[in-house]
């Protein structure tokens, strides 16, 4: 079965890597539009704005490549222009420290994606690694209710069950989860339950299949297994409800491996979603090395018999819509439906 | 001699109020369409992020009669809504810290006019309290470069003379004093040589004329006095170069005065602008006591032989030129010109 890929909208819905121009061709060879990159993980409000300012420069000196994706419409202006988009989102919560305000600042800056905590607890919730998870705190509700507001995505990957699921309550929108997998195809602590990824898809959500060695069988993990999994999670959630979100951590340091799992939290070693026996940054599957890689997962669902239309949902159409809705402000939601 | 206001858009380019719900009916009652408010002194990076949540707020709770100005078009947009646009500025440069990318970072938050200098010597220059100027420093030189790459306008009101004539000098664009007078006219270490301002007005630039007492000849100024000197300003810049800064402080408390003057920087105290003879806030001139008395200010002008055109120019016309070309990125102007 052959499928088009040239007009496909391909969105990846996280990615941790070493961003440089050599990364932006991989990307572009690829064919990717879109990208959502992690600007922070553990770096409070300061930091953050060092990452931030280091971002802008970014697409300052490469602006022939790329661009900020701040509305639905820049992503398909990335696409008119052959340029691949960026959503800055950070992958926790501790750029707002405890001041609500900052939702609404961060979002100005263009930070359009929060998990809601990475691989700990904090002063919203608790993460899929804690041994209690005591579900989101009254701040955590609040800064549910002002992400709403100002339209920026909640985001559940690392986030712990309870939390979640009280995440998906209190959110009066749709919500994410960007990167992860159903445990019950690829049982890990970071992968989700079926209750979770139900309550998910019934409230509109989307569910970014991972392709990060550690939450799959590792990098002999084939092509084809991975695009079963992805019938299979679209068989629970339906056509909609699924996307692409590969984690991929390219030319990335051990340094910042460090870092990202350990952050300023604990002097003893983290191995996050790796091991004792398998402490490093893991190898990938021969199938998915590079961005350069994705027209491979398009084509594996095209062999697995999914229609064109049904591919280009999955390979990005549906982050594309979910974004477009969910990067508004409450305000500009409510214009559209005094106009019906 | 009569004039008509309704149509005027009336810009004060530096207000530093108590802003609640009663102060924008002020504003509104004294036909303000636009006023540049200051969201920063001595703050830090962090410290400014608080500030800015504090008028998101402030914006989002009375967005019936307020809103945030990026733009020259925004200010357009007040006036049709006859809401109060407001323009985000620091009188400081101290949320840069130490770094020349936050430019960006604040220029994207709105923050679109910074003063290069306090009342101090900082990171970037002197002020006109220092015993000397030494100019403008390495960074300096850069933070104005970049101030001109984004659309961020440059300040000069408390800046240093010399400071300020480097300032001129290594901007591309035009720059601002938007609270100064002619110190030959009232002399002070805050108002501005007649080198300072031609260097200012034959480079593009705009200066608002200030009624703050300490600036002119205290509370007992009249109405007249205050006119001849906005008349002998123009006589010398030409009427493209003048408009109105008021540095109008209502219903601020002693111990904002206190931070205002000073800050962290000392443990005595500091009169700034004041004396010992008067140092708590000033009492205002009888026919500027709130925002209300603006079409004072104009009727003024209109009794000493300024035209509809000419009045119009100074309450408000020049500033809307002025920042609508001055909040533009650089290349937002490089389009216009490769349109000719």
């Amino acid at each position: 079965m052959t499928i088009q890929i040239e007009d496909m909208i391909i969105i990846d819905a996280l990615e941790l890597s070493n961003w440089d121009r050599d990364f932006l061709l991989l990307l572009k060879k690829g064919g990717v539009t879109c990208v959502h990159a992690c600007c922070g993980l553990w770096e409070n409000a300061r930091e953050t704005l060092t990452k931030l300012g280091t971002w802008h420069r970014f697409f300052a000196e490469h602006e022939d490549l790329v661009m900020p994706v701040h509305k639905g419409e820049d992503i398909l202006k990335a696409k008119a222009s052959g340029k691949i988009g960026v959503v800055l989102g950070a992958q926790n919560t501790s750029a707002l420290e405890d001041e609500l305000a900052l939702v609404s600042v961060f979002n100005d800056l263009g930070v359009k994606i929060m998990q809601l905590t990475y691989n700990n607890q904090n002063l919203i919730g608790s993460s899929c690694y804690e041994e209690q998870d005591t579900g989101l705190s009254r701040y955590g509700k609040l800064v549910v209710e002002e992400m709403n507001r100002v339209g920026m995505v909640v985001d559940l990957s690392h986030v712990g069950n309870r939390t979640s699921l009280d995440a998906i309550a209190a959110s009066s929108r749709p919500v994410a989860i960007t990167h992860a997998n159903p445990d019950w195809i690829y049982p890990s602590k970071r992968n989700k339950s079926k209750e979770l990824l139900g309550e998910l898809r019934d409230n509109g959500g989307v569910l970014g299949v991972c392709a990060y060695p550690h939450l799959i069988n590792g990098p002999e993990t084939t092509l084809e297994e991975f695009c079963d999994m992805i019938v299979r999670t679209v068989d629970f959630m339906g056509i909609e409800h699924v996307g692409i979100g590969t984690d991929l951590t390219l030319n990335m340091s051990d340094e910042f491996l460090k870092w990202m799992r350990m952050g300023r939290w604990t002097h003893k070693i983290d191995y996050g979603a790796g091991s004792k026996d398998n402490p490093s940054w893991p190898e990938w599957q021969s199938w998915f090395k590079t961005p350069a890689d994705f027209p491979n997962i398009a084509m594996g669902l095209a062999n697995k018999g999914m229609t064109q239309e049904e591919v280009s949902a999955v390979m990005g159409g549906n982050w594309l819509r979910f974004f477009t809705e969910g990067f508004k402000a409450e305000k500009e939601l409510e214009k559209c439906v005094s106009l019906i």
